[in-house]
């Protein structure tokens, strides 16, 4: 099954964290796994927090950002009869309010994995809570209320 | 008055949003300006959102991050006595609980201006209230729960 990122619609794939057209972003890629999203992604070195062997906390809401919405999209698309793949256009979402919550430091040199769990959707609103874990010690937790972008703008 | 982040203990300065000493960052400042923290940042052309003439929410995210965390610094540290730039060795705190509220899309290729404003210090926790504003509107609101590094970390 291809990336959530790699479906949207051309328009609205210029993200810096995940847009594939973006020549100098970060290209991440969200995939439905069951009834969850899932993102890896090993941080460049440059992304240290303020001690060399933390990661920085603003990629990690960055990462949190980008796969909520994407995580958004593909459960906004599964409730409406979809599945991420099929060719139809999927919804994009945006970014309403986001929540993190730095539980323990992340730390650098390995691989970590963001899930999306579906909390509600009530209208063009998507909630989803995130996670984020690195050796399997989850070290990030957060929310999205995400905002579909209306058909046509 | 130097940046409140030039004047961190060296140790803890390789944040890639604002650490002074990590080659690839953004190399954020925050100043003191009365009883705010000011910074001003134009984001590069690659960090746009999904949609071209629109800032990357990721990077909003790190922005209210960074100078969160700055003013928590400065408003502990004038508590104690102090003002950023008098030689004494400045608190340095990390990130708790971060919420970034997304109020309108925040344009490109203009300079962006936060502000930061003591909410309230408890103990080692310290609450900043964060706005950013683009031509005089603001786009981003949100808040910082950062928690100071104990000494002799």
């Amino acid at each position: 099954m291809p990336a959530i990122q790699d479906c949207y619609p051309a328009r609205f794939a210029h993200c810096h964290g995940c847009g594939p057209v973006n020549p100098d972003g970060l290209h991440l890629k969200s995939h439905v796994e069951g009834d969850q999203v899932v993102l890896r992604h090993t941080p460049a070195p440059a992304f240290t927090g303020g001690v060399p062997d933390h990661a920085y906390g603003g990629l990690l809401a960055s990462l949190l950002d980008c796969h909520g919405a994407a995580s958004a999209t593909a459960f906004a698309y599964r409730a409406r009869g979809g599945e991420v793949g099929d060719g139809g256009e999927l919804p994009r979402f945006v970014s309403g309010t986001l929540t993190v919550v730095y539980r323990r430091p992340t730390p650098m040199g390995c691989e970590l994995v963001l899930r999306g769990r579906l909390v509600g959707i009530e209208g063009r609103k998507v909630t989803v809570d995130l996670e984020l874990s690195a050796n399997d010690e989850v070290c990030v937790t957060g929310r999205l209320i995400a905002l579909e972008i209306p058909a046509g703008y």
